[in-house]
């Protein structure tokens, strides 16, 4: 029997994959070296996961892998039409990333809501200045995506006594439909972008939706950047269209020290990490082995992406 | 029947007592007038609860009010022993400040699990730097104070799915004794100080506390300033005893721009306004009010201090 041939697109640190040691013979590969492997390779780890190296090499000659696993829970910076029309099986890091997320979520609500951005300035300044600040319980939030992470984030706010409303594609019990959305995010003291980024996501926050929501009202982008339209938002913030916002992902990362965006009023950013808690790789390496595992047995792989929708449907 | 005379002792803005028109003579008092007008007194609202004029003043000549009610949770600036050996009644603001409170310690844990300050030194600068942050959800927390705000807190770490403890002055179900408290901050990551300012809290936490606590602990107090030894406090953190603190309450407020607590590192100090929420000051007036009402008409007051104590005791 032979072993398959598992390839790493790397990024450090390494993988680790010790425990697979006679059971796959892996190679290693960077973005230059991307296309000419992915002929020989079964298996490609997308270890890597901010590079857009396999939607570049994905189009070329010879055999492709028979599964691709990202280290992500998005698959946007993977998928090309030639993968989602292949029989390229596709499965993503779902489950890893959705109570640390959830969290980052709540430390920012609850941030925003105790003005600690405030307390840190004057704390510089050694200036003591008593403020307001704004109870959470009883506020309304607005989660978009009803994904695993977007359901946890939703959970966590409810716990602090936030009333909570899930948007997804497709109406459901407990979830509303994208026809809902405007009307939610009218009267939300918080809306939260958890959506994968899909053609009908791509800059679904836009003048309009942000005109759309109150003057009072904060958003928090954890999903992807490709959700926002950055310079809608940097306006909406200047002209006190909405009162506060924080990106953890941005459209082109990492920021530039050039960027406009480090310096809006009433921004928060931080450098896309909402998910990644200390030993956040390990858990991604073992959540792989996993499905190696099943994979090498013949048993059907779980987190299996749907290419035509880019992401994994279903509860 | 006469009208009953209510003094305040004022701080702006002033309480909204519009409804006891006709059932009040209401009388003002400032540090400066208050020993003089005590004996005409019935009633004594202590609505600048930052002062300390009434532990000054209450040991003086003539009738003393029947009832004194603070504007806060803790009574430690007014009581003097005179008081507490007398016959007047003490109520506080039981209540008002449980949920605000508890968030923002939820908001000050998950502020520092999730690297914020960092966050925040790092935007200034436009630097983009990645960081693994920690998971909340399994650590342990300690809560002294089991009074309704520590309980508050309490309910509200759990909410997290922080496995937290909660100790008090005496062992009850779900609430540790003071016996308990060194092992409990030993293996605890959080430790809350939530407890009221007595004699037997003042300076609890010392060098000796902060030695026992892990190197990876964080404190924060949100009760009274002096609960906390802060040379103590400040030489921990610099030492790495232990990882963090958030200090919202000080021995001396308003901190001065000399202290050298708002440098030391690793501390987060904000302005003693961990309970002020919007609308908290017409709160705290609603509440007096409707005690005031309960007095008048002969029936029990709520939220009676034990003197002896320094605080509301039970559930």
């Amino acid at each position: 029997m032979t072993v398959p041939t598992l390839l790493v697109l790397d990024a450090e640190p390494l993988p680790r994959l010790g425990s697979l040691t006679g059971r796959a013979r892996i190679e290693h590969a960077d973005a230059s070296t991307l296309a000419e492997r992915l002929p020989g390779a079964d298996v490609l780890l997308v270890w890597d996961f901010t590079s857009r190296a396999v939607r570049s090499a994905w189009p070329g000659e010879g055999p492709r892998p028979r599964w691709v696993h990202t280290a992500s829970a998005g698959v946007d910076h993977l998928m090309c039409p030639e993968l989602a029309a292949s029989d390229t099986i596709v499965t993503n890091a779902r489950g890893i990333f959705d109570q640390p997320i959830a969290e980052y979520v709540a430390a920012l609500v609850l941030a925003m809501a105790k003005d600690l951005p405030t307390t840190w300035a004057l704390q510089r300044e050694r200036t003591w200045r008593h403020r307001e600040s704004q109870r959470v319980a009883g506020t309304r939030a607005v989660v978009v995506g009803s994904g695993p992470i977007g359901r946890t984030i939703a959970r966590t706010l409810k716990a602090l006594d936030i009333t909570t409303a899930l948007v997804g594609r497709t109406p459901h019990t407990g979830i509303h439909g994208p026809d809902d959305l405007d009307r939610l995010i009218a009267r939300a003291d918080w809306v939260i972008a958890a959506a994968p980024l899909t053609e009908q996501t791509y800059g679904m926050f836009d003048a309009r939706r942000f005109g759309v929501m109150q003057p009072s009202a904060r958003f928090v982008n954890i999903g992807r950047g490709g959700l926002v339209v950055e310079d809608a938002l940097a306006e909406a913030l200047a002209k006190r269209w909405i009162a506060g916002a924080a990106l953890d992902v941005f459209e082109h990362e990492p920021l530039t020290p050039e960027s406009p965006l480090w310096q809006v009023p009433g921004l928060i950013v931080s450098p896309h990490m909402s998910g990644d808690t200390i030993g956040w790789r390990d858990e991604l390496g073992k959540q792989f082995v996993e499905l190696y595992e099943r994979w090498a047995a013949g048993r059907p792989l779980v987190n299996v992406v749907d290419k035509k929708r880019g992401y994994v449907p279903g509860r």
